[in-house]
C-alpha cells in the first residue's frame, strides 16, 4: 500500500467511525440491547471501503469531506446490515465477523434480525435528514433513489438471493459476474455514485467516468475475495476461511484457476486505472486504492 | 361498518392493490424467486388499514388520491416487511398471515429475511423516487425521514424488540402501552403524517390534531387485536388465534380484563374523534374509520 493511501486509510477510518458513532442511537435508550446490538456491529470493524470511496471520491471532486460523512455512514449502515443478515443461520450461518462474534452469536437471531432492519432505516433517515450533508432537496433524494436501487431486489439483496440459489450449482462466467455486480457491485457503485451527487453541476460525463471505474474495483474487490478465501488464514481475513468452497459456492479461482483469476483481478484494475484518465494528480488516491484492493491480504 | 365507509374501504382497497401492483418487481425479472416472494406477500392481503389512513387523510385535506398512491404503497411495503420478519421462527414463528402460509413457509427462511429487507429499501425508493407524489424535494425528503424514523430502531423496530423482551414478564400499563405505540403505532402515525406532508402549506394545527387522532387509533386498533386474538377464531382472523397467550405475551384483555380493555377501545375511539372537531363533514371517513377499528370482527 502507499505511504499516501495508507494516511488516506487511517484518515477516512477515524473519520467515518467518529460519524457513525454520533448517528448511532446511544446504549441506553431504549430498546438498549437492539441498541447494543446496533452499535456492537457498526462500531470498530471492517476495513470501511466503501466509506473511503466516498471520501477519496470527494476528494477527487474537490468536494469537503464534512459534506459527505453522512453519505458514507449511509452507506455503511447498509454494508453492515447486509453482513448481519448475510450471517445468519438460515444464510450463510457464519459465527466470526470481522474478527468478532456474529450478531446472532453476540446476542440472538431475532435481535440480528431486526438490528439489520433498524441499520436499513437509519441508513435512508441520515441521506434524507442529516444536516452535514450539503446538497440541494433533489440532489438528496437521487441520492436515496441511487441507494434503495442499489441495496434493493435488483441490486444486493438481489445479488444475495442469486447467491444463495446458486449454491452447489455451476454458474459459467457471465453468471457469476452477475451475481457479484448485484451483490457487492452495486453498493460500492453507490458509494462513489452519491459522491458524485454532492457535486453541483457535476459533468455528467466525469459522473459516468466514476462509476465505470468503481464497476471495475467492485468487479476486482471480489475476485480478490474469492483469491483470499482459498490463500489466507481465518485470522487474518477475520472471518471463516474456506467457507466458499465448504458451502460448494462458485467463485472465480474455481471457474478461472488460481492464476486466470488473479490475471482477472489485474486487467480490472488497469481497466479501473484507464477510467480515471480524465484526471490528474487529484485521482491518485483512487489509483491507489484500486491496486490495493487487488494487493491486500484480508 | 358504515356504507360510506364500506364504499371507501372498498375503493382503497382497490386503489392500492393495483397501486402496489404497478410499483412491485414482475416476476419475470431476475431474481424471479425473490420477485415472486415479495408479490406473494404484499398482493392480494390484508385489510390495507394503513394506505386507506393515508387515502382517508388526503380526502379530508382535498388532496387528489393520486398524489398519494406512492405514499400508500411505501407504507404498505414497511407494513409487510415487518410481517414477513415478525413472522420468522426466530421470532413470532407463525405459519398463517393474511390467510396465507407466511412467506418462509411458502418459501424458505432465507428467502423471507431478503424479500423484507428488500420491501423496505423499495418502500424509500418509491419516496424518493415516485412521479406520481405531488410534493416538493423538501416535503418528500421529510416524508422519507418520517417513514424511516417510524420503522426504524426508535419506531416500528423498536417496538418489535421491546416486545420480544417482554415475552413471559409481566409489563404493566405504561410499559404495553410504550410497547405498542413503538411496534404498530409509529407506522399508523405515519400513514397519516405522510398524507399531511403531501398538503402544500398545511396549518401546523391541523397536522397536529391529524397526528393525535393516529395516535389514538394505532392503540384502540391495538386493544382490539389483543381482544380478538382471544375471542375469535383462526379462519375468521387469517392468522393463527391465541397465539399471544400461547407466547404468554403481555395483552390488554390480561392487564384490564376483557371488559377493562373494552372500555378501553372505547375511550380511544372518543378521544380519536374529539381530535377531529376541527373538521365538518370532509373528516366523516376518519370518523368512520375509527369506529370500524373498535367493533371490527377480524
Amino acid at each position: 500500500m502507499s505511504n499516501a493511501l495508507k494516511q488516506y486509510l487511517n484518515f477516512c477510518q477515524d473519520r467515518v467511525e467518529k460519524a457513525l458513532e454520533t448517528r448511532l442511537p446511544n446504549e441506553k435508550i431504549l430498546p438498549q440491547k437492539l441498541h447494543k446490538a446496533m452499535r456492537y456491529c457498526v462500531l470498530d470493524g471492517g476495513k470501511r471501503m466503501r466509506p473511503m470511496l466516498t471520501y477519496a471520491t470527494a476528494n477527487t471532486l474537490g468536494i469537503n469531506p464534512d459534506a459527505v460523512d453522512g453519505i458514507a455512514c449511509a452507506v455503511e449502515f447498509i454494508h453492515v446490515y447486509s453482513l448481519i443478515h448475510d450471517d445468519l443461520p438460515a444464510m450463510d450461518d457464519d459465527d466470526l465477523r470481522r474478527g468478532k462474534p456474529t450478531c446472532h452469536v453476540a446476542f440472538d437471531e431475532a435481535t440480528a434480525i431486526l438490528t439489520g432492519d433498524a441499520l436499513q432505516a437509519l441508513a435512508f433517515e441520515v441521506l434524507a435528514h442529516d444536516a452535514t450533508i450539503s446538497a440541494s432537496a433533489e440532489s438528496r433524494l437521487l441520492m436515496i433513489t441511487t441507494l434503495a436501487k442499489a441495496s434493493g431486489s435488483q441490486g444486493m439483496v438481489g445479488g444475495q438471493a442469486i447467491d444463495l440459489e446458486s449454491v452447489g450449482t455451476q454458474l459459467n462466467l457471465p453468471e457469476l459476474e452477475n451475481m457479484h455486480i448485484h451483490k457487492t457491485g452495486a453498493l460500492i457503485r453507490a458509494s462513489v455514485t452519491m459522491a458524485t451527487l454532492a457535486k453541483n453541476n457535476i459533468e455528467p460525463a466525469i459522473a459516468t467516468r466514476l462509476d465505470h471505474y468503481a464497476k471495475c474495483i467492485g468487479l476486482s474487490f471480489q475476485v480478490k475475495d474469492d483469491i483470499l478465501d482459498e490463500e489466507s488464514d481465518t485470522v487474518t481475513l477475520g472471518k471463516t476461511q474456506g467457507k466458499d468452497k465448504e458451502n460448494a459456492k462458485p467463485t472465480y479461482p474455481a471457474l478461472l484457476g488460481m492464476a486466470g483469476a488473479k490475471q482477472k483481478a489485474q486487467e480490472l484494475h488497469e481497466k479501473a486505472i484507464d477510467n480515471l484518465a480524465v484526471f490528474g494528480s487529484e485521482a491518485d488516491l483512487l489509483r491507489d486504492l484500486s491496486l490495493y484492493i487487488i494487493q491486500r491480504d484480508h
